[in-house]
């Protein structure tokens, strides 16, 4: 449509060509853009006129307003598409906070395929009931925490969970929007609330067939309403380190690191499974199922492009959707390099590939790569991703050197991975400074790392954390719940 | 773009500002806003005319014609984008109806993790085989029944399938669209099938492990090209009880109550399972796999984003996408509410927490906020979810004390929490009458369990519904099948 | 919005009305056009007008620049959106993308589920790998072949891996976009690379429980990085194939036949499993979990929705997104259809409904739609679906009578589906030849074939491609990886 450039060029051409002096267009060019400019687009106008008047014609046949159904059939034809930035933004958040939330069910299949049989239901029960924790805490408490200075609030703490002025109200206007240049508040939270509970997914994982189910629910709830929150807002709530410069685009050390901390730290409070350790040796569990385990990865890999993807957090230009599909790209290729390292180096060093290696690996390459997942090249986010894949290779062994018993590798996907990832950012992003990357890693760590000891400790001496021994070894899923996962089975045990 | 606001300005203040009398602007004000809309935005016209100089001169050096080349450069640049709302309410419908359409392999997961391992199969089977029987029965009858007065026809009945005028036109025009106020044809089409094969499935949940293949699939035929489609008319094709002002945003009534209620008719007339009722006591016949059951309900979840945002059935303006985010956001709470409501009433009633009552705990909160997703805040969300849930717990030991055996819990999740979701709608959202409601979910109700029951009796005296009490015993997957789902595995009992 | 259209008018007026001269509308149509023309938007004008009144009079209160803040507002509300369609199209490609993707996850729990426990980890292995290696080799290779002459080049090979060049730059603006008539490069490079992937995913399944690990993923390196790639160009590169006029949409040839005829050359050079043909007679092997492959066929008929729908390669016009729409519509029709006519045969044939056939059958159906899942309607599409339910059954056997073992059914499915789907375009678009859709099918198996039979055979000749009869007998998890998938549970036999 060139009708409305037409009073572009007079204004254009009432102004000196400043801007474009250098590109030096000559007369020839300034000519032909302005006979461009006063060419009326036929097209376009043909269809609105044959529309307005095949819809008036067919109104005065039908003894009907004709006017009003020229105008209409005007609009629907040519109406120009407002606010467009806002509605692709807040759809962005949808697709990619589904994407998101189907991360929760990929942690579950991934934690449940790697736990024994005797310990599935209980893990399946603490994936389900963590997310629904989450989704209630970080709406009463986190978001607010998490955005105290500005206008996103979700203001139940304040008016009451019944009360008005939760999200936008309902058919707002583009006027009374919350902030017309970003995405409904819904959206937001909405995406922003994935993140949060993904956090919590990670811990659950470390800890695995032995925890208590109530004590590690308590741990959600602080570690989704206040723990995650708090340490999020001095990054993306505008904080202390978001103001020194701290980059770190989707989460290395924001998300994964902590829920990677807080795994670390329970882990060691809570102490390695009976009979992971003996004798100096460390001696292999081996998973329920591969192919639930194999599922969950797969699944994790798709959320993470919502992951990634949405914290661009903008889509309505052709530069943010570019952006976005570098992101995509980019975040495919580094599980890709994470897993194909692990694969290797898996091969290399036992002469067999570990197919739980290379699950991991892939993960900690999506880790590696959720720093800075828009300025690499698709090269070096495959080499970002390969040496993430590395890191699970190396420090699983390493992990289990020092009696940390980590079920399903977490700490090594999340926290290593997550720090390496964080530190990465440096290679490709000319905004980073590593000082500050490593500055906010510690900030972020050390905060973690207290107030997670903080509350397993109490956890400890108050309920207890862990199942007793009998229970451990008859598992936890007949002793504490009362309920086998797969009871038609008999075991090989 | 500031330009055509000029236009704007000159009209605007060519009459009397009455609307914005309230707000008094002082004239300081007014002359501010005269000044905004006659500033050009130096920004776009910088572009614009750069694109344009640019091209005009590549095409020059090239020999091209420049004028053509400045003209195509602009357009690109400057186009404005024209019938974004009819793109993006057919792009909800395609995202919403995938989503959907993944709630079959949701439910296919999770009834098959709730049979046990000898009838594994024959879920399956008859899960993969309603979804494609609902698909070519709904487009073949069901689609016309349901918009039967509107442009909204599918005629495959009227033209022959191999006719033309299925759906829109290959390339169809702006101008020709069916409604280009809505959505394209294929798209709603799309998205509404998806809901005719949910109720289907819900079926299928409560009649496993018992009832014979074929009788069940001619059912489903029944069931999807006439019964649901009939009465869905009644409020979504705008028939009776749409104007008398029933509110059901996604089904609650429509969909889930329906559902329930041909499975309460069908589990009442087919019987329970041959072990399940014996000496006045129920007894428990635990599933074959809750890590299916849980992968399975978080499908559910997730498919239910679609369902419910979906329903906006618009999201073209800020408006409309700032409510699909409000129902995404609401719609993950109320799952949320129900899961935590179950978790905890099971806990205080069995002293342990029952992971299949969590399960159907969050699937109750999402069928309890299907009516009305939209208007709820968080907190009444919440509430409103974990009634659903406080329901399913309570409501699947009455089923058993009546013996009506359902074996997933699709009657408690899917009538008894529909029935309430719909009640609940008046709770926040004033256009709702409660005698409508009931009135409705009362004539829904008795049509569906008069239909259902015809055509479950007629199955019965015909072609008998029940297979042989051997075949039941020994599994029906072996006898009706002949195909075991786990063959490699040996089995306890 | 009708302010500019009194622009549009006065141009459209200020020319003879020739095009519409055949719909010859009434003078009075004429009026009523012109007046619905002339009357303003009132409630987009008022919109306007008070938000950039309630802006200047806030910035005024608060001692700002009140024109900067009218400007600002009135843009916010009112500024058109620009770009629109290259923004959408890319999403289109994300989103397809992110579908297609996903069905890497459907045919590894697929074939997980068709392999026997024994083999389940190695099955897994081989599809997570040759996923990483083809996101790997594709970038590094395959895209610049498949689009040599465009500018659509991912220059990795030319710059080297960590240099500048790939893909887009970070924050591209419009004026320096790829291409802005069509999407971002990124999202086209993401979802081109998933159609490659899953040429060599077809593969891995009919070769499965025998091959050994290495060559098999030397042999995905070669075809994604060249064989997949190269013929590929012939089509969507604009090769010779496309200059004939060969319409295969979404690639029933030029993915599906790919894969099949790879994989029928691999299974040929193979040979069959021990066991598998015996005293002339074929010993039906079951598969380890139908839960599995029936979860694995709903994510790949999930994903096909991306697969077809994606390949409109373009939804920011109205025709462009009714045309995905009945895309979505009849890929799901044709898996229905697929999927029951595989049910009725396997019933009338074996007096038994087959699950692993109507899986296939619904596999095939989507197969056959691929090649134009646009032109049908929705009857012809559940046809051309149906037909490829039958070939799936009535090949299954006749391969097995030729002693060729393709352990999932992928040669049926992909290869001959493949064929049917890519003839039967001639059916529903005129302008398709059925001698260049049956010369295209043959100079591209012909090429498949000679150039797969030559790796396949270099492979055996050197580092050999089958386990050794002790492993494939012991199964390969625990001889070839030392890993079991299932290890809790004992095994039938």
């Amino acid at each position: 449509m060139k009708i409305p450039l037409i009073l572009v060029l007079i204004s254009a051409f009432a102004l000196p060509l400043n801007a474009n002096a250098q590109d030096s267009p000559s007369p020839e060019a300034i000519a032909a853009a302005e006979a461009a400019f006063s060419t009326p687009d036929e097209l376009i106008r043909d269809k609105a006129m044959s529309a307005a008047l095949d819809a008036a014609q067919a109104a005065i046949d039908a003894g009907e307003n004709a006017q009003a159904a020229a105008g209409d059939a005007l609009a629907a034809v040519y109406a120009p598409f407002v606010n467009g930035d806002f509605i692709l933004t807040s759809f962005l958040f949808l697709v990619g906070g589904f994407l998101v939330f189907f991360m929760a069910t990929g942690f579950a299949m991934l934690e449940s395929g790697l736990v024994r049989s005797k310990n599935v239901t209980m893990q399946l029960t603490k994936n389900i009931s963590l997310f629904g924790l989450a989704s209630i805490f970080y709406y009463l408490i986190g978001y607010n925490l998490m955005y105290p200075l500005g206008t996103w609030m979700v203001d139940g703490v304040l008016s009451g969970v019944w009360g008005p002025g939760v999200l936008e109200s309902v058919g707002v206007s583009a006027a009374d929007a919350d902030d017309i240049g970003y995405a409904s508040t819904g959206s937001d939270f909405f995406f922003q609330l994935m993140f949060c509970a993904a956090t919590a997914s990670i811990v659950s994982g470390a800890l695995a067939e032995r925890i208590k189910l109530w004590p590690f629910l308590i741990f959600v709830v602080l570690l989704t309403s206040v723990i995650y929150p708090l340490q999020a807002s001095w990054k993306w709530g505008g904080g202390f380190l978001d103001e020194m410069g701290f980059l770190d685009f989707a989460g290395s050390t924001v998300v994964h690191s902590v829920g990677g901390w807080a795994a670390l730290v329970g882990a060691i409070i809570l102490g390695p499974r009976i009979g992971k350790y003996k004798d100096g040796k460390t001696v292999p569990i081996p998973g329920s199922s591969l192919a639930l385990a194999t599922l969950g990865t797969f699944i994790l890999w798709l959320g993470w492009f919502g992951f990634n993807g949405g914290s661009q957090l903008a889509m309505g230009t052709v530069s943010d959707v570019a952006d976005v599909s570098r992101i995509f790209a980019n975040t495919n290729t580094a599980a890709a390099g994470g897993a194909i390292a692990a694969l290797l180096l898996s091969q290399i060093m036992y002469k067999k590939p570990d197919l739980t290696m290379i699950l991991n690996g892939a993960l900690a390459g999506l880790v590696s790569i959720t720093a800075e997942p828009l300025t690499p090249t698709l090269g070096s986010a495959t080499l970002i991703g390969a040496v993430g894949g590395v890191i699970v290779v190396l420090a699983v062994p390493l992990l289990d050197r020092l009696k940390i018993d980590d079920v399903v590798g977490a700490i090594p996907v999340h926290l290593f991975a997550g720090i390496w990832g964080t530190i990465a950012v440096v290679f490709t992003n000319s905004d980073a400074s590593l000082g500050t990357q490593l500055y906010s890693i510690l900030v972020v760590g050390i905060f973690t790392v207290v107030a997670s000891a903080i509350v397993w400790y109490a956890l400890k001496l108050t309920v207890g954390i862990r199942v007793s021994e009998d229970n451990e070894l008859a598992g936890l899923d007949v002793t504490e719940l009362g309920m086998e996962a797969y009871p038609d089975f008999s075991k090989s045990s």
